[in-house]
């Protein structure tokens, strides 16, 4: 079965906003096995939505709107469809008295325009909204001697998500053949996408009947294994196989092997371990400490830190003698590894976290040029430096260098 | 004239990847007077190219393709235009000489499958792509008895931008009449965007030849202005009158006229001032630090700071009394405060910044739930605590306190 996506609002026809829906809706369907062969952005145009919908259904058997169901003049998705399907719109009474209660329950009075979103089209399914007031809608039948599904869904993403999970995904898979989606996920980083295709092409194209995908993109690259099958466990087996495969050839490349970000992995190691972290970061400016915080409960594990921009703050906060600064420079391998011991004895952490470097646009000498970061990491065992030169702008540099400090930890932990 | 955009790829029908050349191309059309009135986005599927492809001609007066212009089997946008428009494609011998030059220059022999990015339609003007092998196409005339013009640009982001610039942009302003277009971007940070635009929509409103957009997102709102006239001046006049008639409502909560980030905004402030900054961050967890670092050339008024999740490290790094923990709690006014003041004398920076709150999920209590934040700034004149709280999830929180802070300094300096 193949589907397509039509957003509506003219606002995604500017530069600044883009549909993020139908990555939603497409990870959705393909986990069906629905394949997503189009999708088009339509402004608030009666003319235009009329004629995306009838290229639509002459094209694909499921064609999802998102958006255009609100209560305003520019609001024509039902309209659109239900003149390209040539079903006509009935007013629900039922969907009216929900909407008029929802405004009543926060004391206010539904405005007459609100009347339309309980236009219903002739032989739908109304799908409740409990995010908004427009509720969605579905149609599945013979239009024009071909069996199509016609899914209308309201614009905001915490809406649409919330109304597909409740009201669609079951529906539809009722309408699919039986077969169970198994996926596995492996995530690699600080190595380049060519190097790891290279050794793993040779394992995975031995299993044809695994779907494998790579993405590659800031410092992590995402092998994405997928198949199905007529049994959940007949599929989780053929993807199981393949993924131990490639996982054994790159060992300890490997970071995540069920989705789960760097940051996760490096904090259930410290819990596994009962260890704690502490970080000093000079030209990541906090961008570390930010990634490991971006984790709830983080706290079991992260102590925290010091940004130590200044020269003086190294010396302030993380102890870094000054003349070793003076001898050195702040960029050095020698500073790195002082951050590192500095902070852990500050914060009485089982780790130290060291980062100093020339992030860039300014501040590079042909000795130390832009891109140029060393990461130290500090234990009891005692001090590991690793010094790289990363291409890119700024901000690249920042994101690629705390990767591969929570890499380090990582792999000191495992 | 009115114009669309068609993505080119299996890939961006996959739940990993969206187009975004969409947004460059409309906003550089914009900028030229011309509306994108639809996007579609197809696989590398040759009979649903050329549906794509007919449907576009048909429509828009302009159609623009992005993709699907490299070596392989799967490289069809060529074909497909060709078939859709009923033009041959000729094999261009000097565009393939380039090509192999392009190979040998490396040290490479060229395989024959490169050939085909050679092949040119018939009528078609080639535009030199100096950052891939290959080549744009554009071609005006009469499809159909329809005026249009068709162009086809590579997919790689940097490849067809630098296209775009170089051998369109010039190219489309011939056809178009003489108009200027002059714009203007205000940008207010923590107002709500109903509060904003019930203060501003009485005044741009009585500017009709202005048109006004209104953005919201992430604790910031953007109003973009923009018009069209026959000279640059006139057309500057015009939004500058509104644009100044909106600020001067706005007063003080506008923080940037001309596109700058509030990031930015602060750095300079600090930089007019001779002042420098050091920031405490609890909740914040680095976020606050990263921001400023981000901006290129931060040190100059960027001391550092400390991170201070576990409650030790803010005694330890910002020398707030244990004892103030105990009684207050680490979230707090007066431990944000402590903070605040303790890192500016760590630091010997002008001014200090302390955040402390709960980002949650968990952490919440009824007396300090998830979301409740202190945002304190410490100068020589004495400290301000601005106590907030903040809804949404625990990234949308971190984002809100740290621009909050930011926008307090800001404040204190302007």
């Amino acid at each position: 079965m193949n589907a397509e996506i039509i957003a509506v609002g003219s606002e995604l026809l500017t530069p600044f906003r883009t549909d993020t829906n139908s990555l939603y809706l497409t990870e959705q369907i393909n986990q069906l096995g629905v394949e997503v062969i189009f999708k088009s952005i339509v402004g608030d145009d009666f003319k235009r939505l009329v004629a995306a919908a009838q290229h639509g259904l002459f094209r694909s058997e499921v064609v999802m709107f998102s958006g255009g169901l609100g209560p305003t003049e520019d609001d024509l998705t039902r309209e659109a469809v239900a003149e390209a399907l040539g079903v006509p719109l009935r007013r629900d009474e039922e969907v009216l008295a929900g909407i008029e209660r929802r405004f009543a329950a926060r004391g206010w009075k539904m405005s007459p325009n609100n009347a339309k979103q309980a236009d219903v089209l002739e032989g739908a399914t109304v799908l409740p909204n409990p995010n908004g007031t427009a509720p969605g809608q579905w149609l599945s039948g013979k239009f024009d001697r071909r069996e199509r599904i016609v899914i209308l869904l309201p614009g905001p993403p915490h809406e649409l998500k919330a109304l597909f999970e409740a009201e669609c995904r079951e529906r539809l898979r009722a309408k699919l053949p039986v077969a169970y989606l198994a996926t596995r996920v492996l995530k690699i980083a600080m190595l380049g996408e060519s190097l790891v295709d290279a050794r793993v092409a040779p394992i995975y194209k031995q299993f044809g009947n695994v779907q494998t995908t790579i993405l590659a993109g800031a410092g992590e690259i995402q092998l994405h294994f997928k198949t199905r099958a007529g049994t959940m466990d007949a599929a989780q087996v053929r993807v199981d196989e393949v993924a131990d495969a490639v996982e054994e050839e790159l060992d300890d490349a490997v970071y995540s092997r069920d989705g789960e970000s760097l940051e996760q992995i490096v904090g259930y190691w410290l819990q596994m371990r009962n260890a704690t972290l502490a970080v000093a970061e000079s030209c990541t400016g906090g961008l570390l400490g930010e990634r490991i915080t971006s984790v709830g409960g983080s706290s079991r594990y992260f102590a925290g830190g010091a940004i130590v921009y200044a020269n003086s703050i190294k010396t302030e906060l993380a102890g870094v003698p000054a003349d070793m600064i003076e001898r050195h420079g702040a960029v050095s391998r020698e500073v790195a590894a002082a951050l590192a011991e500095g902070i852990r004895y500050r914060c009485e952490a089982t780790l130290g976290i060291g980062i100093t470097g020339v992030a860039g646009p300014g501040g590079g000498t042909p000795e130390k040029p832009v891109g140029l970061v060393f990461h130290a990491l500090a234990s009891a065992s005692g001090t590991e430096v690793i010094e790289r030169n990363f291409s890119g702008d700024r901000k690249r540099i920042r994101w690629f260098a705390s990767t591969l400090a929570l890499d380090m930890v990582r792999k000191k932990l495992m």
